[in-house]
Formats: structure tokens, sequence, C-alpha cells
């Protein structure tokens, strides 16, 4: 895979479904992913790690619990590890995700948003 | 620094001089980086870490000593750890790059085109 030339347009072209994240890019423990985000999402928090959004098009409120965190297009937020967020986007958005392999999209809280990381 | 949300473009534009690479912000102990480069840069390698490229405008070669990988706006490579390369900017491109804390632009070599890591 790291072989490879990962288009990120090309990528979002082939996912369909907001939040499922697709691997774009592995660089040792971490993976890049692209993803479509469209609405809410669920409060959750991720105790272990941090999490990157890069934010390519759309507009994507993080909620915080104490802020909301307003992102448009070449936006960068880091959401700190275990701090609760629930991402609200307006509309379809399309985003970056960088975090260690392993990371769920759900962090701590599971459910029936959870999606594996899928392949493109 | 987490905190805070950080523009890519915005960045960019703050940043006059090639090769110089700038935090845009960090994850866990992973840094993001933004970076202008133009012309030629030094053989070198990263024994132990990969190195993502992600290019923004402009037509960058990664050369291999075995081939060479042809980017342009939205494609993302990464060298593999301990695989000498050499970047060759065809004009001016503008690029994000994701590796360790710690990591040093020319790698193994050292030398006079080693950049410590500029803060925006």
């Amino acid at each position: 895979m790291t072989d490879d030339v990962r288009n990120i347009a090309a990528a979002l072209d082939r996912i369909t479904e907001p939040w499922q994240p697709h691997r774009l890019a592995s660089i040792n423990d971490y993976d890049v992913k692209v993803v479509r985000l469209d609405g809410e999402f669920v409060w959750h928090s991720h105790p272990e790690t941090d999490e990157l959004f890069l934010v390519r098009s759309g507009r994507l409120t993080i909620q915080l619990r104490d802020r909301d965190v307003e992102l448009g297009p070449d936006d960068v937020f880091v959401v700190p590890a275990g701090v609760e967020h629930c991402p609200l986007a307006h509309g379809e958005v399309t985003a970056l995700l960088i975090e260690p392999k392993g990371s769920v999209n759900t962090g701590d809280v599971g459910g029936d948003r959870t999606s594996q990381l899928r392949e493109l």
C-alpha cells in the first residue's frame, strides 16, 4: 500500500455512504482516512488518542461540551484525547481523519453508528 | 495548540521560503507540517519512520533509486522507512507532510539543507 499513489478526490468518488471512514494511506502505526459526513454523529471520545479533522469541502461543526468549533474547507482541528465531541455536518462534508490504527469512529461509546475501517 | 483551528491556505500564506517545514498541528507524537517546495532537494532517507507527502498544488516528483513517483494536487504518497528519496519540485509546490515529532527534513544525511521545524 505504501508503494501506491492515492488521490484524495478519486478516493472520495468511490465512497457513497456518510460516516464510513476509508483508509487512504498508512504511516507507521497511523492511518489517514477519507470520509463523507452528513448530519449529526454521536457524542463520544477517544480516551487514548487525539483525533485530527481536515475539512476538504462543506461546513462542519465539532460540538464540544463547552463550545462549538466551526470548520470549513482547508481547516484543521485536533480533538484532544478524552475530550467529548459530536461532529455535525451542515449538508455533505468531505474530510480527512488522522489517528492511530485501530481507532474506531464511535470511540468509547460504540453503538450502531460504529463503522469498521473500510479499504478503498 | 490543539485548541486552535488552523487553516492550511492561511498557513501557507505565512511561509515564503521553500524547504522550511512549519508545524500546522500535532496529533499525539506526530506532526502535520505545511511546506513550500521548489527545485530539487537532497537524497536522504528516514531510517526509523515512514514519511507522508500530500501535494496541494504543483507537480512533485519523488525520485526513488529505482523509479520516479509523480504527484499532483490531491495525491498522497508514503515513502517507507529507510527508502532513499529525493523530492524534485517542478516550479513551486505546496504540500503537507506527516511524520513523527523530531523528524528532520534531511533525515540521515544532514547538511546545509537541514531545517529545524518552524512554528507558524
